[in-house]
């Protein structure tokens, strides 16, 4: 006999989860919804030929891909198989791969609905993505991804719109956030610096790193790349990043020669635009040595980082959401000049933080009611008795065997249940039930056509 | 420039399939919860021992497979791969595969977490599955079942309770349907007629194909089966299954000796004790040629078939939903004596029906609130115009840019907006907001004060 397992990196839901679960979509689905986005969906499965190529080298490692149906090695080359000439083989027998995450999803959809979308088009979608990734704490290979994208517009103001959404959902889960925002143009002012693009990605992925391995780390990070020439620049960072204040920073990226020029001032004009749009800007930190890892981004970037103080001290888990804008998404699909800013709300890591923290509201007291039949002759009763409270929108069950009353009892308190309405011979004689209130125990006799009124 | 496109059988749901989709979606899970049953959700990649010899010959066929990550051919043997033996290739490529159904899942959430499950387990699941069928009208590749089950009971009051839920479902949804009901007991006392256990399976394989060929064309598939004995039999179903209601096709199956025994009279007194429980039996059609392709039925089984005169009499799709009761289900992981019973809705093709008998609800009329500015200065007050009107629940978005207002009045138009707001530097300077019915076309001056109370 076979055990079963999961696959490694998957998780079922059980009942509690999924309660736990549909609280925080919702929670975000509202906020969306009261934004103005509406919601789409996109299939599971993608052509590889969308997927790859979007995500970097390493992404593409990550991708989950599909095996062909029928005889999947008919194009493949024997000498390609004997030699395991993987780069050969692999487009021969997958065409297809599970979404690795929603953004280039969203590029391809509006690309292919251009003539039907009304822009600029606000989008929310909110599906599980797939990343043949190691598995560890707060890293899933199936987890969920929530995503609000505005496309076709590029205005700051959609930017301050998804900062004061991830400011809304957050509220609303009784967890505090820390929103770092960053501006791309900012960073390619250190351009001149850094004195080649290379350089400057090789720098962008040593700052990437800044979460994992410090300040120090950076540094050393800088001289194995040859990048000695920009730890300078590299301290300018943190030490301007350590201000007390945007103005500070602000004043302290102006005072700073070797970057001056229009791409800081774009940068810098963009974030000021943005925060004068802001309601609240406390929880917003303007971070210099946020890069994030995607490379398509060419604005303003975002991370949200869980800092609440219901989590234990040495609780670490990494950002909970990210973003951006992107200039040139679709035009990898042929649609230039449309730009989209978009922000990400990891669910799994949230709903693992909301748990540790303590943060759910309590979903263990449940309004229904159990009909207990006490002998098979009730069951027509009982049956009928739950329809009627049912049109009065009460959520009945009716106990599927005439067992011992204790045992029926038992199920509904394992469930929470607030009424029990029991059917013996003698109740069903005389038109009547025991009524049992699960909370305080109290039990009263109730004529059948008084159940509805004395349940609601 | 590649052209994206989507794989076949998969589609994206834009905006307005997506208010489709999740109207059908909620109209049952109100029902499902209503009846007291709970959410749980499995992953959709399952280890392929999981899901393999679950669903027939064919059924294994129509899996996705997952290839294996990094050097996936390392374990193959060379010979294989020259041979292209796929028998022995695929096994060491793919250890994991896309979820079929959600009754296998089911089966092993059950037998892995028994130890904390409350029973009788009544949970519903609602989640996408793959298969590698041939698209086709109301096929698709990837697909969602809505599934709602009650494990580790074996009361017919519970195959009641889900002839409920699928009459409450479809009412609530307005579309007419037929429950077609059999039961495997009655079925299995064929078996002296058939003679042996595989012309008995011949013979159900042969008669599941009723619906597609007709009674003649299964008398045919019968002679070429060498099931000549059994066509008696098959007439007699038939006549029987025409007649007007269940006590003559009861007590037609009574008077036929060939079938009389224990597994008839059980299959008989179950089908009477579930009519006995239920409120309406007006769409409960008693039908004796209903088999339901899966092995794994032991009890009632189910199917739904919308007849709605809404739909064009020419109109074809299949069901939209069956089911039945399994003995054995759990017990192929290991967990012996647990009975359960469960219906699946096709989601897909329900909303297919609902599009075409137009029985959807009008989603285009929104409450929301467009702020127009005529004005970047204006940006910062729009922003605060619509984060107080969100306090009230409204919908508000601030068109991102300052452009013509006829162009921000087509946007609030075309996504069926009720108000907008419009910011011009007057108003601004008198902070007041211009408040347009877009419906009416009528357009008053507004307070910033009195905005919240005139919109609600």
């Amino acid at each position: 006999m076979e055990k079963p397992g999961l696959p490694s990196g998957t998780r079922d839901f059980g009942p509690v989860a999924m309660q736990q679960r549909k609280y925080v979509l919702n929670t975000m689905e509202k906020v969306f919804q009261l934004h103005g986005f509406q919601c789409i969906e996109t299939p599971s499965l993608e052509n590889l030929s969308t997927l790859q190529g979007k995500y970097g080298e390493e992404g593409d490692k990550l991708l989950f891909k599909v095996l062909n149906s029928g005889e999947y090695l008919k194009k493949t080359d024997t000498e390609d198989l004997i030699n395991k000439n993987y780069s050969n083989i692999t487009p021969k027998i997958a065409d297809r791969g599970l979404r690795y995450d929603l953004t280039v999803p969203l590029a391809r959809f509006v690309v292919m609905n251009r003539n039907e979308i009304q822009f600029p088009f606000k989008r929310y979608q909110m599906q599980p993505v797939w990343r043949a990734d190691r598995p560890q704490k707060g890293r899933y290979r199936e987890f969920w991804q929530c995503d609000v994208d505005v496309v076709g517009s590029n205005s700051v103001v959609s930017e301050a719109e998804l900062v004061e959404i991830y400011q809304e959902v957050f509220k609303r889960l009784d967890l505090t956030v820390e929103i770092r925002i960053n501006h791309r143009s900012i960073l390619d002012s250190f351009l001149g610096i850094l004195g080649s693009i290379e350089n400057w990605n090789s720098f962008m992925v040593a700052m990437d790193k800044y979460d994992k391995i410090g300040r120090q780390g950076v540094v050393s990070e800088l001289e194995n790349r040859n990048l000695n020439h920009a730890i300078d620049a590299w301290n300018f960072i943190c030490d301007t990043s350590e201000l007390n204040s945007r103005e500070e920073i602000i004043q302290s990226l102006k005072n700073y020669s070797d970057i001056q020029g229009d791409s800081l001032d774009k940068g810098i004009n963009e974030l000021e635009l943005l925060y004068g749009l802001l309601d609240n800007t406390e929880n917003v930190k303007f971070e210099l040595q946020l890069a994030r890892g995607l490379s398509y981004y060419t604005g303003a970037v975002f991370e949200v980082v869980v800092t609440d103080t219901k989590l234990p001290r040495e609780y670490s888990i990494g950002s909970v959401g990210g973003g951006g804008r992107y200039d040139n998404l679709t035009s990898i699909f042929g649609l230039k000049d449309v730009s989209g800013v978009g922000v990400s709300f990891g669910l799994d890591r949230i709903c693992d933080i909301m748990d540790v923290a303590n943060a759910y509201p309590d979903f263990s007291e449940s309004e229904g009611v159990l009909v207990c039949c006490m002998d098979d002759v009730a069951l027509p009763s009982g049956a009928e008795i739950a329809r009627n409270l049912r049109l009065i929108d009460v959520s009945v069950e009716v106990y599927p065997a005439a067992v011992k009353l204790k045992k029926q009892l038992d199920y509904a308190n394992q469930k929470g249940l607030s009424y029990a309405v029991i059917l013996g011979s003698r109740e069903i004689e005389s038109k009547t039930a025991a009524v049992k209130n699960l909370k305080t125990g109290e039990q009263v006799s109730v004529n059948w056509s008084e159940i509805q009124n004395f349940i609601k």
